[in-house]
């Protein structure tokens, strides 16, 4: 079991989640719950599908981010923000950014896809291109923060982002009344994270579960070992997923999670399509991998009450209207 | 100009909308309402998007089709109805008939997608196959009528539909508060014409807009002639609005509606994927038809409220889901 882990303090708990709520509500939207007839016959349960996918940017990372930038004193705004990502978390903390007045930065590995740095940028940060590999994201971060003495705001190994992640299961139970369970993908660990600390201070009596995919199943690896799981590189189309856990999302999650499901890839497609096509949401894959746990049955909510947090909608649309596209002559 | 056309009489107005409201609520979905910053920076308006996609059946056409069959008297019901459709009115009726314990047979053409006859089926409806002529839609029609004694409920030129159809418009009046327009997507009429007569008894101040596709421009010639124009077959990726008016239809739309604004198959496309993008939302290109008139300022609407009724969301996600399933190998 590894020390760094285990002996990480947890500085944050329900009443921090409050704050964060309470902070952020003027820059966020509190998204919808949606329901679905179909998916209740299929599990057996009352499923209520928390709506991130409508949330600024697609994506719950908004949450965070904004909570991240509102707790910086006067100086570290003026100087800006830093972080690594080619994903949502990258477009969250850009708009955060812009709505704040705070400048940011985003690390972005030369080989993500151009449209992931033109939106980032569209939201007027800078961007600025390393090697995709560990050893040069981090010494590009590091060089950045040194030459321009800019603040980390990690995609999730971070207190303030981990707080903001929690409000969305706050807002859920606000919404959908008693929960049994909520259900949450999990990636780094910010949402899952998030979510058991505002559980645990709200409904504790409500059981908090992670989803991955089983290719890239680091998170029930690490609770099984009892240490952080490296993820390397998994081939899975949840791309939002592939993350390993961090110091601070394990201590939370080794110790308040209830247990770690996955689903096959076949698997979340399916659940993924299913969503599109009958509750006509646009979702990325990574937040059709819960989904895909109680359309298949992975866990078993009969009869339960069940959140799922949907955490975004970023998903390349090419292929369809090029299809479209194709029709019109 | 058309005798017939301009003779209809209309024996229906704002008290038959809201007594259907009223008759359907136990069975049609409350839908929400979104509204998007980036459709209403680039418009100049104020734009309330009425989400019929997350109706029933994926359509507002759920509406008429209820409304329609709770109004048969108990003999007709054992009976049991009919109609012609390959689209969302013939999921509409087959739904709405095995809710309410109406046998309902659908006159299909054989060229219709295997997919849209399987929904039709699976929802308990029989489907008869017909030619893909109106004269054997017609005939096959007419026989199945003739031998089990069924009622016609024509997919728009149907008072009782029309009424349904209409109901939408009296949520969103709700919802939204005063509007100084409502744009509807324009094929047969039916959600037009609903909505003019609801319009016309709540809120006569709001202009009625009808958009249909520059290639199915028929509703705009109709009004301009004076006489149902025929709409021959066009090719248009906005599969729902392929059909012409109807009497019916036309003698509402004729008296009640403001004007008939047109989009180009590739404005319908880019409207489409902005809502697919940004609202996050599964719309099919029908839908976007209305959306696409303000996207591109064929209808200005600067400093106006307006709402729009989004009508579905079916289309066919294949070419999706095989690119996303060619990704995970």
């Amino acid at each position: 079991m590894s020390v760094a882990a285990t002996a990480a303090e947890i500085p944050i708990g329900y009443a921090e989640i409050v704050a964060a709520a309470e902070r952020i509500a003027p820059y966020v939207h509190r998204t919808p719950v949606m329901t679905s007839r179909t998916l209740d016959e299929r599990c057996g349960g009352t499923v209520f599908l928390k709506c991130e996918n409508f949330q600024k940017v697609g994506a719950f990372k908004f949450r965070g981010a904004v909570n991240a930038l509102l707790q910086l004193d006067e100086k570290s705004r003026r100087a800006g923000v830093v972080t690594h990502s080619s994903g949502n978390h990258a477009q969250a903390l850009a708009l955060a950014g812009r709505l704040l007045g705070v400048p940011v930065t985003v690390v972005m590995p030369r080989t993500a896809p151009a449209v992931k740095r033109q939106a980032t940028e569209g939201y007027g940060a800078r961007v600025v291109p390393c090697e995709p590999t560990l050893a040069s994201r981090e010494a590009t971060v590091a060089d950045e923060i040194e030459r321009h003495g800019l603040s980390l705001v990690h995609p999730f190994n971070d207190w303030n982002v981990i707080a903001g992640q929690g409000t969305a299961a706050l807002e859920l139970l606000d919404q959908a009344g008693p929960l049994d369970m909520i259900v949450c993908p999990t990636g780094g660990g910010g949402l899952l994270s998030g979510t058991a600390l505002a559980v645990a201070g709200r409904s504790p009596e409500t059981r908090v579960v992670g989803a991955e995919p089983a290719r890239a199943d680091d998170a029930r690896r690490s609770l099984e070992t009892g240490s952080i799981q490296p993820s390397n590189d998994p081939q899975t189309i949840a791309d939002g997923l592939r993350t390993s856990l961090g110091p601070y999302t394990f201590a939370v999650i080794s110790r308040q999670v209830d247990r770690i499901v996955t689903a096959t890839e076949p698997e979340v497609l399916d659940a993924m399509r299913f969503i599109w096509e009958r509750v006509k949401i646009v979702l990325e894959p990574s937040s059709a991998v819960p989904v895909a746990t109680l359309w298949n049955g992975q866990l078993d909510v009969k009869g339960l009450r069940v959140g799922v947090i949907l955490s975004g909608g970023n998903v390349d649309l090419e292929p369809l209207f090029q299809a479209l596209a194709g029709r019109i002559g």
